[in-house]
């Protein structure tokens, strides 16, 4: 059993991270910290938790977050995760941080797409990817976990094996995503009022997206070369979900055996991977309220498509961060998210 | 052919109002008018104008709007239309003001629901209020027209003949009311966001809603007494239409033959409100995109429930809005409606 | 640890058990029952199973249900439980039916509604309504649950102190419904297309829905008097949950002290069912995915607006369902359903 | 002013249809025919038309519908169309089949993708692929026109430039398509049911839907080469509209200045085709309800981003065969659809 607190509970990856940790056997939420609901009790903000979480939300100063807890979970604007995660480090505690502050190794990278300068540059070297499939045993003793984004927990599982595996011409990656309005967190703009997104479908950043360099690095990473993609994120009528659909010409000299042989055998072990047979494609009702990331795979000419579903609050955020811990704390590594 | 200004047009009643007078044949749309977006070209704001409407929107100054227009459209915020309305009728225009800012006749109430005083009290006795089936006759002549709220226009028109008639205990009025999310108008809150709204449903403003007063001030009228209805409103997931599913007890005395033979009689010459038949209800979906209202009533022991249905943004504004204009400059009632 | 056997398991509510009782750590699913799709694994019908359920679904046949469960759900449509229920008693099993089949007491009743004759007059008259709150103790020795309609619950439990204090005026019971559209079922038919219900909304079944003598019995033998209230339900485009506002008059002589004060009261040891504070009212996010049943109230003049929020899938049928199940088997109440 | 009989008029098509040419003052509606509703007001039917049209439907016999009409529009099933039009032909009327029947100019391709043999080659031959933008002229004198799918001509507008203009590496062509559910017609099947499709996105047919080789044949046509587009449709949780992404790479010497002025230019005198300026992408919204085709381009690296979106009701069916009828009688090409 451990003490877990979490910052910044009012958002969506914040809410799903406290009906998770509720459920979860071996955690005690021992405190909630939010710097603009301070002094509410979560039950207030979330009507949800009323009989079941009465707990009030704290000022997310640091000796309040670590008095309570040995782990912390931040699920904060990217941005903000830079001022605090230097201090919870030095105050001894580990750390889960949802936001993308520590996800990007390339300062300069970082600095372009988020507009501020990395003000933890050792943080930055010592934080590991929290994708397990990739990074698990890093992740076994990380202080510091960078909790991946929703687009790139897709794409990356979806491209791994093939990347790995040197299957595909590596420069003809063409990423079409499209992710439900959550993704967007709860920002308060026009372009997600009910009223706009409702009924409607568009293309969004094209070409210019701040996933893009997250995956990237990772697939250059795996491949050991340096990869570029082709990422067009959409936006779908729907609160919760990512589908990617993924087009790849096949490299030169393809292995023998059909690729969703290979991919299974690449993910056997994996418990939230899942590789659909032959003809059969994900949706995304089959993964949402889950943990796990579902891939679909046909060939069509010389070209691979691959479809990869996810649940963005879960695989792509909250979810994976209690994978993470539960990696972290040698908890089974399904436990309460099954 | 008639010169017409519309002032506040980056809401969804300004865009609504636009699209309908595009396709009026005896209107020329001399001056789009914007606080928030002037010098911007409309089909910049609005995509979907290009090719069709390529106006610049100008400051909704008075000399600006007046230099333009015979006619002037106000699809202004509630209490912003006081501030112009007045120098428009001086300089000699007509005025169709789509906002609850002439609706109300005892400033008091108004001051009570819209938190400010009312600044115009010689216009606001002026004013018509403007339900075609009540006041046509006035609305010919008018100067200024009151265009009557969304909610109000289904629910006095579901009611009108049930009062007039004196068919109902007039203390016993129940209104459930139902309304897309585009009633709220293009309000940046959270309330309104994409991931709140859909998939979810609640009532809201109990017992408290602006809308109240409004409706019983013109029940109020028709019955020759004072009355006061329990309205609930409640927020549906979807962009548009309102229904409202009224409960009331028949009176003692009823009056002999069927009630909806009753309202198919009085509502006999109206162009756009629809009576249904025995055991048919009305579902939004036959009356948004048009600017009917269509109403089914059925009998259950000694309750009459009337189901009436509308697009708020077309009977219950701006379509209701152009009706009034037709009616004030004897073009026929249903030109660019239909 | 029981052994457990779902019958009829393609529908939503057998779809929920399933999700329900793979997280009940007291609970062994031994067989899945299905006559349209006997011979498929389960996770080919729900690929969201891929990975935790593979169970193959067998022929629905007294014997292969009876050798494998001691408890038994039936999940079938409505008159088919008739044929099931008698032989599965015989057989010494336990059965919770979430069909409406054994929850009419009247047989006459019945038949009108479902327009079968009822087969098992024996049966109907030992089951017991499965709603815990006001049966919590014939629960527990029950041979034969019948598991409440979605509507009902919802109704039963906003009124159930209201009637059963003698605060109100029993004639004046208004309920005024709304469901989203897994309420149905997974009936094929044109009404509940996506193209259909989507952006939509109406009134259905006025004055006519089976769920109506449901209420009205329930009610009546709490206030021990024949009650007849209106209903009205309306179909939501959404997939799930239930939301009523209900209207009632107050009697003459109302009870000393706040409405909300005496709901907190009578319903003070329940597990899932929660009283908001004076001017709180649920909504349906507060309560989906969730077994709670949230209920506001507020008083506008002499009447007394009661709302009140469920997951028709959850607390209006397989989750009220499990905790059936728990109170028979004097599991925790709430295991499995937190 | 023309009289115009509309066969099949049950369907998402047929009922779009009538919408417009209510409105089209040079159009009269003469007969509406219907196998399953024979004998039925329309306005029974869809009760949107109570009031403004309450023809009765008539059984689809050729002497019914040769009395009647001079234009007949067949929104019909796809095979169904075959056994009418030669005789409607003979009859001397005009027709514009919105089905598929005699788009694919090679009929074993049509076989392989719908199943029947093709019974009117004589027809086929004579056919015209109702693409204004394309076959304008043939249109003007066609006694038949095949109305092309929606897929398609969001694809062909999108891609035609390209591949007229030789910009583009043309065995490369990726095209991830998305559509909202009318796009399926009202077939009543699972899939279609509210419950699953909403909150939901999946792909389908990947790699043999039956829009490809109707793409292809017109690319093919276009370019003097054959093509074969990578082609992946996938299913929108909402009523109405097509975006497609298409991904492009860049011929190995590309034609001097901007790609989105060569597409200024090709479209420079169509009513319905509008190019976005640069760094805009297209979104459902600004089409929906419209007869347009947006299009947007953008490019990263060597792939050139293509988006194109329609009203897969007008621009994709019932508003482009009201196109087709206008330039068919020379009416202005716009009338009806502005």
């Amino acid at each position: 059993m451990i003490n877990v607190g979490v910052v910044g509970v009012t958002g969506y990856t914040g809410q799903e991270l406290i009906r998770i940790l509720l459920k979860h056997p071996q955690v005690r939420i021992s405190g909630l910290f939010s710097r603009s609901s301070f002094g509410k009790p979560i039950n207030n903000i979330f009507p949800e938790f009323n009989g079941r979480l009465e707990l009030v939300c704290q000022e997310p100063k640091v000796s309040n977050i670590c008095s309570k807890s040995e782990l912390v979970f931040l699920a904060l604007p990217h941005t903000t995760s830079l001022k605090l995660v230097p201090q919870l480090i030095k105050g001894g505690k580990r750390v889960i941080d949802l936001s993308a502050d520590y996800r990007i190794k390339d300062s300069k990278v970082y600095t372009k797409f988020y507009a501020v300068k990395h003000a933890d540059p050792k943080g930055l070297r010592k934080s590991v990817y929290g994708l397990p499939e990739l990074y698990r045993n890093d992740i076994k003793e990380a202080e510091l976990v960078a909790n991946p984004g929703c687009y790139p927990t897709a794409a990356i599982l979806a491209l791994a094996p093939l990347v790995a595996l040197n299957i595909a011409d590596l420069s003809s990656v063409i990423i079409d995503a499209k992710s439900g309005v959550s993704g967007a967190g709860k920002k308060i703009s026009e372009n997600f009022l009910f009223s706009e997104a409702n009924e409607d479908f568009k293309p969004y950043k094209v070409g210019m997206h701040q996933h893009t360099p997250e995956i990237n690095q990772e697939l250059s990473k795996l491949s050991g070369s340096k990869m570029k993609v082709v990422f067009v994120p959409h936006l779908l009528p729907l609160n919760r979900g990512i589908l990617e659909t993924i087009y790849v010409k096949k490299s030169k000299n393809p292995k023998a055996g059909s690729i969703i042989e290979l991919y299974k055998r690449f993910y056997k072990k994996e418990p939230f991977v899942r590789i659909r047979n032959n003809g059969d494609m994900p949706r995304l009702k089959d993964v949402v309220n889950t943990n796990f990331c579902d891939i679909g795979i046909q060939e069509d000419g010389d070209t691979v498509i691959i479809v990869s579903a996810i649940d963005n609050l879960l695989k792509g955020a909250s979810g994976q961060a209690v994978q993470n811990m539960n990696i972290m704390y040698k908890f089974p590594e399904a436990q309460g998210l099954l």
